[in-house]
């Protein structure tokens, strides 16, 4: 047996906790616990084969209170002691995408953002919908396009217009950008016909994790009307390998913005979920963004109602992205077609003005959030380089 | 041993030979091909274990040398002798969802549908948006609320708001609607970073079902800008029982309508992929369209070139489907919305003024296409009833 070491002030302590798939050299992917700078092999650990498996999808199909006896189980071991031969260093170990995604959901639940996007799109028209703030816009993403942060982003190839353009053209994107986001992982599903209400969302939502929906500006543009984003969003969404269980952010629960108009009673929360989750946007090392989700609009808790209020059925492994995080500040703006006004207004990244994102660039977001006696938990990162489109 | 006796101008003729997934009483689901009114049990008869299963898919992984052997070994022993414990009658079993679907795709190429739907929805509007002839416009649906032939279809509820409502309101949907398409299921997949060209259809193309793509119109309409469909579709999407292999669909094969402008080379067959299949539309029993595929633009194999263009993988199980088929004329049009424009128009059915649906009412459409000497391959056909919402 062994004491895993937590550094002071880690943001993977005790009260962190998050779930992930790994695999030691030689080893099959399985599930891991993340305490400190380790990985607590939960199959060996725990001695029930539902963590030996290369996706959480088992164990999260148990259902919210296994969740919380595993949580307590966990806890209970990681302060005391450990078999040895259960525990890896994170450095010696690959970390897989951690749940097998069944369908993938991306709202747009900031109304900074939403009404950057709008002013920047359609710079003709009302920059939000009349619908925007009756429900949580959302639509359908690329399931099987959805990889692990450290997975190389292929700049992708596809047809775009530009306004002074007669007709479109195709090759390489030429606006690539980033979405910052927060995403929520459906553990238990729900049957076709029964909506799951606004405070059912800790029954059925295993955790979150960071999202990088990377965008091709060009593509999109060209493609989205009128059903929405297609190619410009499907080459490829990045997730972080660590879900934090929704028990860890407890502490980070703050009330939505004020909603006016009142929301809908299906769309109404008895105790709210937002969340007060900081993040950051490292651009090749430099931060260029401090997306503040506090300030998003609609709950995950909303998004769920939303999503099922028509009797859709949700299954384990639903993975629904919030949308891109924007606060009202400019270096709080989560997508670079935002920071830079369409491209217009350059940033610097280590001294050289950028717009949209060239080859070789990588793309770090991370976030933190508190948690119990000023402890921060942590997401860890979603990470993502560009490489050059194929031919 | 026995034979299988297959009727005169059968449908499902020796030139067909679909597969489905099927369970006589006390027994669990496995594949079957269906001759005639039989349907064969292909792990019994040809003793390979990757038909004992609940799912095409991992036949469908195989490939498509794979995929010819089969079939020829299929056609030999219906044509010939087949063990009598692996026949069943068709109406003694029960039929369930053909495969598991991977991502879910819905495009939008019929030229008619999509102008009558621009004219309706966006009635001051070019009804075809500019992009719509340069590119076949898609987007992503619910995989997971894909649900097999004769599943009661449960009238979902949701928000919306009459353009003279002041503010949306919630409850059932009062424009339930139908989209009659083809759909196309991946039987091989593609890695990130490898489009399919259209050349290569056939090579990842396993076969088609038709598809009953369910439509709340009055929530879709409320919703759908600028993301596109979301909740007004997601709740249903019914598909036919026979998956009908692309082989049999050679004599089928017609030049799509002429595309003008000329597609971009990655959207260019060497060989016509348009198919020549009838389908009809039948509303309680009475056929009340006719709606004919070879008018779609798009011709499949453009979709799937589109859809991987940019990069994105495509998965074993991977569901695309044509959008709703509408030909030039009334009595071809694939949606109530178009054949009663808007509701302001009703159809007869038997007897009754109609416009979208009520509860109790079912839907039945089926298809059949060309075979050689003469021969129809049919699809069967994909029906729902319509049930009363939840409350």
């Amino acid at each position: 047996m062994t004491t895993i070491p937590i550094p002071e002030g880690s943001p993977f302590g005790l009260a962190n906790l998050p779930y992930g798939v790994f695999s030691s050299p030689g080893g099959a992917p399985r599930v891991g616990v993340r305490a400190g700078d380790s990985v607590v092999d939960l199959a060996r650990a725990l001695g029930d084969e539902v963590f030996a498996r290369p996706s959480l999808n088992a164990f999260m199909a148990q259902g919210h209170e296994r969740w919380a006896e595993v949580r307590s189980r966990v806890t209970e071991m990681v302060s005391g002691e450990v078999p040895g031969d259960a525990v890896f260093a994170v450095d010696a170990v690959t970390l897989h995408l951690p749940f097998e995604v069944a369908d993938y959901v991306d709202f747009y639940a900031s109304e900074h953002h939403a009404s950057n996007l709008g002013r920047l799109f359609r710079p003709d028209a009302e920059p939000l919908m009349p619908n925007w703030k009756h429900l949580p816009v959302g639509y359908h993403g690329r399931a099987g396009t959805v990889v692990v942060s450290g997975t190389g982003i292929v700049r992708p190839r596809g047809q775009r217009k530009a306004p002074a353009d007669a007709a479109p053209t195709f090759g390489e994107c030429r606006r690539l950008d980033i979405e910052a986001e927060l995403g929520f992982v459906v553990g238990t599903g729900s049957l076709l016909g029964t909506p799951i209400g606004c405070d059912d969302f800790a029954r059925h939502v295993f955790g979150a994790v960071l999202v990088n929906d990377w965008s091709a500006r060009d593509i999109q543009a060209w493609e989205y009307v009128p059903l929405g984003p297609f190619l410009g969003k499907s080459f490829a969404t990045s997730v972080s390998p660590w879900v934090v269980p929704l028990a860890a952010l407890e502490h980070a629960r703050v009330p939505t913005p004020p909603q006016d108009p009142e929301p809908l009673p299906y769309l109404r929360e008895s105790a709210p979920w937002g969340l007060d989750v900081d993040l950051a946007v490292e651009w090749n090392g430099e931060v260029v963004s401090r997306p503040p989700y506090r300030e998003m609009y609609w709950s995950p808790a909303q998004m769920l109602a939303h999503l099922t209020v028509n009797g859709a059925s949700a299954r384990t492994g639903d993975l629904y992205a919030s949308g891109t995080i924007s606060g009202p500040a400019r270096e709080q703006r989560g997508a670079f077609i935002e920071l830079t006004w369409g491209g217009k207004e350059p940033v610097k990244v280590n001294g050289e003005e950028r717009t949209f994102l060239e080859d070789g660039d990588e793309v770090v977001i991370s976030a933190t959030a508190p948690g119990p006696d000023g402890a921060r938990i942590g997401f860890g990162d979603v990470r993502g380089r560009v490489l050059p489109a194929a031919h």
